[in-house]
C-alpha cells in the first residue's frame, strides 16, 4: 500500500511553544501550524502536522512562543503626530492649548501617514488588529488595507463641525458610505462611533444607534472616562452616561463602551445585563489621572473586557505588552491583592476578549482551525526573556513589543524577522517629521 | 602664528542631543563629549568640542539622544533565575511556596551566573549602575567587575543563617572583608545591607550601623515595604520601622531605604530631617500589591527618592524604561493630578537622584566634565519614538529598553550598536537556564 500524500498547504510555521489560547487554552511544546491562504487548517503537534501536511514555505521558529496576534481595541492611531507635544499637564490645558489646536491643522493625508506610522509600530510589537476612531477615517482604512493589517475603523461623529465631513448630518452620510466601500473586505469593517456623550446630542446618538443596527455594525463611544464627563451627563440628563444610554435603547450587545472608568455599582450591572464590552486603557486612564477602571468588578460580574492604548497624546506608545504588564500590576496594587488581574487574564483580554468585543471572535483571537492565521512570534532567546517557568507570565511581565520577531496577519507574513514587509517605515518616520515641524511651528511643546 | 593644537583625548562621542541633566539641565543640540580615560573633560555643541579635542576614537549618534547611564537603586539581580517561576500569588505562598524553597537552592554559582546574566539585560536597557542586595556579593562585585559595570553591592544580613556565610555573626565578618577587598576599586563599591527589620535583632541592627560608619559606607534597608511589616514592628517595638531605626540612631544621610512604601507623615518628616534616601520601587510594589509609596510627598518633604526595579521575581524585568513611565503614570492617577511626577522629575530620580542616594553624585548621575564618563545613547529613528517634540517625555513616556544602542560606562564601551562586548550573553543564560532545570525540578512552577 502506498503511503497516504500529505496535504498541501501554503505555510506551515514551527515553534517552541504554540499558545492557542482556544476554549481549553491548549499549548503545544514543540508545535506546528498549518495554514491554507488565511486560513488555520490545523495546529498540534509538529510531528503530527509535519505528517499530514507541506508547504512551500515553511517558517521555524524552534525556540520561540507562538501565539495570536494582540488586538488594540481602542486607539486614535494618527495621534502619532502628537506624541510628546505636551504631557503632564492639567487635563484643560493639555486639551485646549495643545491636542485641540493640533488637531485643527488636521488633514487627511496627515491622517494617513500618521497612521502608517502607527501600523508600523503597531505591527512591529505584535498588534495585529486595531479598532480606530478619528477624523478621517477612510485615511485609516487605507493605510491598514495598504499594510495588510486587520482593523475597525469608525469618523468620529459630533455634534459640532468635522474637518472631514463639515456639518454634522455629513458625519453619518459619510459613515455609511463608509461601511458601503468596506462591506466585503476581508481585512478592514467599519463601525459607527459617536465620541462621546457629552459632545453627541440624543438625536446624533439614536441616529448612530439606528445606522450601527441597519448595517450590523459595532456602536463605539468613549463612556465614563472622567467623573468631570459623569457629573455632566448628571446635570443635563438626569442619569449617568451609562444609564443615558439605557434611556436611548443603545445599551447593547452591540454596543463598545472604551474606558469606563467612573462607572457606579449600577452602571456596571446594566453593562452586564445588556452585554456591553467595555475597553480598558489603563496607561492613558493613569496618564491623564482619570481614574482605574474597576476592571475587577466588570470581570467578575462577567463583562467582556478588551485592552486599547488609546493614542499617542496620552499614553505615548502603542506597545500592548506594556500595556498589559501595566493593566495587571494596576489592579493588583490598587485592590492590594496579587492574585486579581492575573498574567493569564490580561493574556486573554488582549486577544479573545478584544476578538468578541470587536465581533470578530469567529475570525480571530485563539489560533484553531477555521480561524484566520493572525499569530505572532516572540524571540524568547533574550536576556530579559531567560529563563522561561511560565509562558504567560513571561509575556506580561517581562516582555516588550520590541521581543516581535514575526507577525503574520491572515496568513501572510507582514514582520518577518523584525523587518517590515508591507510598508517602508522610513517614509512614514519623514513624513511624520515634516507635519511635526509645522505643528511646532503653531504650538509651542512642553 | 600657529594654530592651537587641539588636545588628544580617547574618546569623542556625538550626539543628536545631549541631555546633561546638571544643575541647569542644559541640552545640547548636536552636541559632543570628550572623554580622557574614564573621565569627562568636556561637554558641548560639536563644532566646539571638535575644534578642542581630537581622538582616536570617535562614535557618531548624529540622530540619537545621549543622556546619563541609569542608575538602577535597588535589586536583586540573581533574582534573574526565579523571573515568573511565581506570579499572581498571595504573598505568603510566594514567597513560602516558591521563593523561599527556591533559594534554599542558592550557590556562589548560581548567584554569579544569575548576576551575569542580570548585568546582560541591564546594560542592554541602559543602566550602568546598580545597587545590589543578595546573598554571595562577593559573586555579585565579581560578575559586576568582569562586566565592566558599576555596582554597589552587599551581603544580605539577617538573624537566621546563611547559606553563604553561616551563622550571623560571620556575615558582619564577610561584610567588612568584602569592603576591605574592594576598597580602591574603581567600579564597585560595597554597602552595609541588613534585610529589614523584622529579619534583623535592633543588636544586628546596631552593629550594621557601626560597621557602615567606620568604613564610611552606604547603610542600605528594606523598610516599611508593607502595611504588615509596619503592624508588626508596632507590636514588637512600640514604633513604625522608620521610628525604629530613629530610636536605634540609624536615621542619616548615610541610609537608604528601599521601598518606603507605607509611611506615615511622621514617618517622613523623619526621613527628610534626617537626610535619609528612599528607593522607589513601584512595579514591585504594584505586582505584589503592597502599596503606593508616598512619593509625591516625600519628594516635597525634600527626601532624596530614587528608582529600583527591585528583583525580576517581583517585577519581572530589570528594564528602568519602563519603571520610569510606570512610576510617572502611577502616582498621577494615584492623586487623581496629571501634573505630578513629570517625565523630567522621573528622569531625575533615575539619574541624579540615584547617585546621590548612592553617594556617587560626585563621580556619575549627570554629564558634566570631571565625572566619570557613563553614558547612554538611544536610537531615535524607530516608529515609536517619531515624531520628537520633548526628549524627557520621550524617553520616559515612549521609549523602551530596547532603544538603548550603545553604553558607555567609564570611558569604555561596554554594549555598542547593540552588541554587548563585555560579557558572553549566551553563556549565562545557557547557564541560567541549567539552573532554572533544576529549580524546576524541585518547585513546580505556576
Amino acid at each position: 500500500m502506498s503511503q497516504p500524500l500529505s496535504a498541501a498547504v501554503d505555510l506551515i510555521v514551527l515553534g517552541g511553544m504554540i499558545l492557542t489560547l482556544n476554549e481549553a487554552n491548549d499549548i503545544h511544546q514543540d508545535g506546528a501550524l498549518a495554514i491554507r491562504k488565511d486560513t488555520i487548517v490545523a495546529v498540534g503537534p509538529r510531528p503530527e502536522i509535519l505528517a499530514r501536511f507541506s508547504a512551500a514555505t515553511v517558517l521555524d521558529y524552534a525556540a520561540d512562543i507562538i501565539l495570536p496576534g494582540l488586538i488594540n481595541a481602542h486607539t486614535h492611531a494618527a495621534m502619532t503626530c502628537f506624541r510628546g507635544l505636551a504631557d503632564d499637564l492639567p487635563l484643560e490645558v493639555w486639551l485646549n492649548d495643545y491636542i485641540f489646536p493640533a488637531e485643527r491643522q488636521i488633514s487627511r493625508d496627515l491622517v494617513y501617514w500618521g497612521t502608517k506610522l502607527a501600523i508600523a509600530e503597531m505591527l512591529l510589537s505584535g498588534t495585529t488588529t486595531f479598532c480606530d476612531m478619528y477624523l478621517f477615517a477612510d485615511a485609516v482604512a487605507q493605510a491598514a488595507r495598504e499594510a495588510g493589517m486587520r482593523a475597525v475603523v469608525g469618523e468620529v461623529l459630533y455634534d459640532f463641525p468635522s474637518a472631514n465631513y463639515g456639518p454634522k448630518d455629513n458625519g453619518l452620510r459619510f459613515t455609511e458610505e463608509l461601511i458601503q466601500t468596506w462591506r466585503h473586505d476581508p481585512l478592514i469593517r467599519v463601525a459607527v462611533q459617536p465620541h462621546a456623550v457629552y459632545t453627541c446630542s440624543p438625536d446624533l446618538l439614536k441616529r448612530c444607534g439606528e445606522l450601527a443596527e441597519r448595517h450590523d455594525t459595532r456602536l463605539i463611544i468613549h463612556l465614563s472616562e472622567t467623573r468631570q464627563e459623569v457629573a455632566d451627563c448628571q446635570q443635563h440628563y438626569g442619569a449617568s452616561p451609562v444609564e443615558h444610554l439605557f434611556n436611548l435603547g443603545l445599551l447593547n450587545t452591540r454596543l463598545v463602551a472604551d474606558h469606563g472608568v467612573a462607572l457606579s455599582h449600577h452602571d456596571q450591572d446594566l453593562l452586564a445585563a445588556q452585554g456591553v464590552s467595555v475597553v480598558h486603557c489603563p496607561e492613558s486612564n493613569m496618564k491623564l489621572a482619570s481614574g482605574v477602571a474597576p476592571i475587577v468588578s466588570l470581570l467578575a460580574k462577567g463583562v467582556n473586557v478588551a485592552l486599547g492604548t488609546d493614542g499617542c497624546a496620552s499614553n505615548n506608545n502603542l506597545d500592548l505588552f506594556q500595556e498589559m504588564d501595566t493593566a495587571a500590576k494596576l489592579h493588583k496594587v490598587y485592590h492590594l491583592d496579587p492574585t486579581v488581574m492575573s498574567a493569564s487574564t490580561v493574556l486573554h483580554l488582549t486577544t479573545v476578549s478584544g476578538a468578541r468585543a470587536l465581533n470578530l471572535h469567529d475570525r480571530i483571537g485563539s489560533l484553531e482551525p477555521g480561524k484566520q492565521a493572525d499569530l505572532i512570534v516572540i524571540d524568547c532567546d533574550r536576556p530579559h526573556l531567560t529563563p522561561m517557568y511560565q509562558p504567560y507570565s513571561q509575556l506580561v511581565y517581562a516582555a516588550m513589543g520590541a521581543d516581535v520577531r514575526t507577525v503574520v496577519i491572515a496568513g501572510r507574513p507582514v514582520v518577518q524577522d523584525r523587518r517590515l514587509l508591507t510598508l517602508d517605515v522610513e517614509e512614514a518616520m519623514a513624513k511624520v517629521r515634516e507635519y511635526a515641524r509645522q505643528i511646532k511651528a503653531k504650538v509651542e511643546p512642553r
